[in-house]
């Protein structure tokens, strides 16, 4: 019997249901507040943004949340995702420690993205919503919402971070491909986009003004609603499919993680694999070590303050208790786009405060070094994002190798770099440096934080 | 029990042995010939090029030929590969016909290129080769065999056409990535590239150069030998691990193809998939209808001449008998770079002539439109080559809508277009064109075939 690389589940293993942390969690989330008035918000102050479904979802302390059988429907075209043992990594690294990494990069989008824009846009399509609006930065929440709004039916209109929508159209000739609409963000159709061109006809963009821009037109129709790909309870809820299949597969291995990694931006991939393991720890299972690695170039969970904050830069969102760098906060240019929030989801947060999580930062040179050789050792080319947790999983691996402890470490990689070559190229050219921020940029970003009252 | 997309195969499910068409034909290959005497070539003669062991595959009418298990170690990383039905794509054509795609995009390259460039990448390492040169297009190929050659220690040289070494520099950055040195062919590292520059600097290069370049240097060293990527009998029968598994999963399926459908360039991932199927019905198993697609503005099957012919430009290879649209036609510039090529493979040649198999022509636009109406229902984005097939595919869907026929078709989905987003941005964009060759060029092109001497 040759050794085992891959551990696949039949189609009927797929979880039925996610997982929700909420239901075990030692101390519930902090509320969420209204930005004008400064008040806990209710589920109707957020249904002119989501279904009601869906803030049914972000605030539901069920522990399982039926998956309806339409979504399990499309999740089929790539899940259950494969896990794998790194043999190649391994004995690249000389470590006696086991790694296993659950790949999500085989979904059509190729990140774990499609996870929640299948139920975003199944749940908006069951409540007569008909366009969908918002926001990308490089592309990959935009072409997973694009694919599965053009499966349901629904119209998407996708508002891009311009210097993005100019130096990547590949990223929208895919969105393009499922069925999407592109604009440039700062566009014209929106108030606070014309009143951002009208000061910087030539204005490059940020995703906090392509936010804007999304949740204005939102608000504006009834048959449309807004999507968000990160950040809020019910993307995380929906992400723990990966975590879930994950715990199957690691049965399958006959082993169970000392250590699982993931790598942090808005934290959804991150929470996905690893809330379904702190939960089985919170209700008496074992407790495997949780590790969140983030850009040094944009460290939340690192530097930031946890504090309450708007999700965008106009303070147009609900504000919410994270670890925040400032919602001011510009974070440099790294190549890991998908990392690049000034925030941290409220619910990582929340159990990175109660103990429940690790958090490491490292820098964006030595995940790429990460990146190569796990694609010379596996085959497979990770997403800059997805470096970083390979990085994690190394710096684990090397120190099992120092203590001579055979530890099992899992890690997500969340997606492939097919659509991300430029940055390989510009590693292998020497001209990737250790972006940083300014100290003093976020120290203001940290002062400027809104105060909020106390809640009672 | 809901209706099931996805038909998976255990790793011990993968084959344990390549299927050789040549066993089972009821009239043998005509022989090769030496370019320069004219006469049947003998192993010897392609010792410079080959390793023993895959001049012995190329002859052999052994029916299996077993894939050392080095080979199906690295197959593991994506293989055995899924099988869908076609669930939104035949809605979506209203057809009662069942559609099943076997989808070889899964692979770390993206394509089904990996399933020889590891099993070369292999026997020439078993061989104490420490150098592989070969050629690259648009780079598929050359991603495929970096990541083989990587994986197994090799160094591994690619001359990519200058023009896409230029305009594609992503595709240059994955194969780098895997540890591969490109160079710009014509290029200055080889007498025949030096000659081309002489006379022409700017030359922007072709892949009839490229394969001169490669083989140049391969002959030149003793640890050095070149690799191809299609055509040649090795190739195919590498292969064939596609359909062998395709049989397992239409098994599983409780179906068989009446129709089996695949594109054709130079014929290795439509023989892949077919060359099963032709063999079983051979030996007295149901014989399903075989369909070579072929691009409308290369299409060396339905409008080439069946000839002894070159398999470059500058004749330096051996002449194999082969549809041929002659080795001085040069295809118009379409986006299906991977079917770019003059000959067909020599087997699927000969296989057409038996009347084993029918053949095809489609044009680039309808093609396209094929590719984006399956990513839209099947979530998947096809490579412009593999939208020929799925193009094929359509057709025969809605023939049996026509003709109230519950047919069973299977094709092969050999790649994703992750890496061919400009192509269609551009169709979106209404600059795609149904690019044809000059009549003239093509009568010239045929009527400078070599003369051979009959063979006795």
């Amino acid at each position: 019997m040759s050794k085992q690389t891959k551990f696949l589940l039949n189609e009927d293993q797929m979880p039925k249901a996610w997982y929700n942390l909420q239901a075990d969690l030692p101390k519930p989330l902090p509320v969420v507040l209204h930005p004008g008035t400064m008040q806990p918000v209710g589920p109707d102050d957020l249904a002119p943004l989501f279904p009601m479904s869906l803030i049914l979802q972000e605030v539901s302390t069920e522990r399982e949340i039926e998956i309806p059988e339409p979504v399990r429907e499309v999740y089929r075209l790539w899940r259950p995702a494969p896990l794998y043992r790194a043999h190649g990594l391994e004995k690249a690294l000389g470590t006696c420690a086991k790694i296993y990494y659950k790949y999500e990069g085989v979904s059509p989008a190729g990140s774990h993205k499609p996870n929640t824009a299948v139920p975003q846009a199944f749940f908006n399509k069951e409540a007569g919503v008909k366009r969908l609006v918002t926001e990308t930065g490089a592309g990959q929440w935009g072409t997973s919402l694009a694919f599965a709004g053009g499966h349901y039916g629904l119209q998407v209109e996708v508002f891009q971070v311009r210097v993005s929508f100019d130096q990547k159209p590949y990223r929208r000739a895919v969105m393009e491909t499922y069925g999407a609409r592109c604009v440039a963000s700062p566009s014209n159709e929106t108030v606070y986009g014309r009143s951002v061109l009208a000061k910087h006809p030539d204005h490059p963009g940020s995703l906090g003004i392509a936010i804007s821009e999304a949740v204005e037109l939102a608000v504006q129709r009834d048959d449309t609603k807004y999507a968000l790909g990160s950040v809020l309870n019910h993307v995380l809820l929906h992400q723990t499919v990966i975590g879930l299949e994950a715990m199957q597969q690691m049965e399958m291995a006959d082993t169970w993680p000392d250590v699982v990694v993931g790598c942090t931006g808005g934290g959804s991939n991150f929470a996905g694999m690893v809330f379904p393991f702190i939960g089985h720890g919170l209700r008496g299972g074992p407790k495997p070590r949780i590790v969140a690695v983030e850009p040094a170039a944009c460290p939340s969970l690192t530097r930031g303050k946890y504090a309450y904050d708007f999700g965008d830069t106009a303070g147009m969102t609900p504000l919410t208790k994270m670890h925040t760098l400032g919602s001011q906060f510009t974070p440099p240019g790294f190549h890991a786009g998908g990392l690049r929030y000034h925030g941290m989801a409220p619910m990582v947060s929340h159990a990175r405060e109660l103990g429940l999580l690790e958090a490491v930062a490292y820098k964006q040179v030595e995940c790429f070094e990460a990146g190569v050789l796990f694609a010379r050792t596996e085959g497979i080319v990770p997403a800059p994002e997805a470096n970083h947790a390979v990085r994690g999983a190394i710096v684990e691996a090397l120190r099992c190798k120092r203590e001579g402890k055979a530890e099992t470490i899992l890690f997500c990689l969340s997606g492939h770099g097919h659509f991300d070559m430029a940055s390989y190229q510009k590693y292998f050219a020497g001209q990737l440096s250790d972006e940083s921020y300014d100290e003093a940029e976020l120290a203001m970003a940290l002062a400027g934080l809104p105060s909020v009252p106390e809640p009672a």
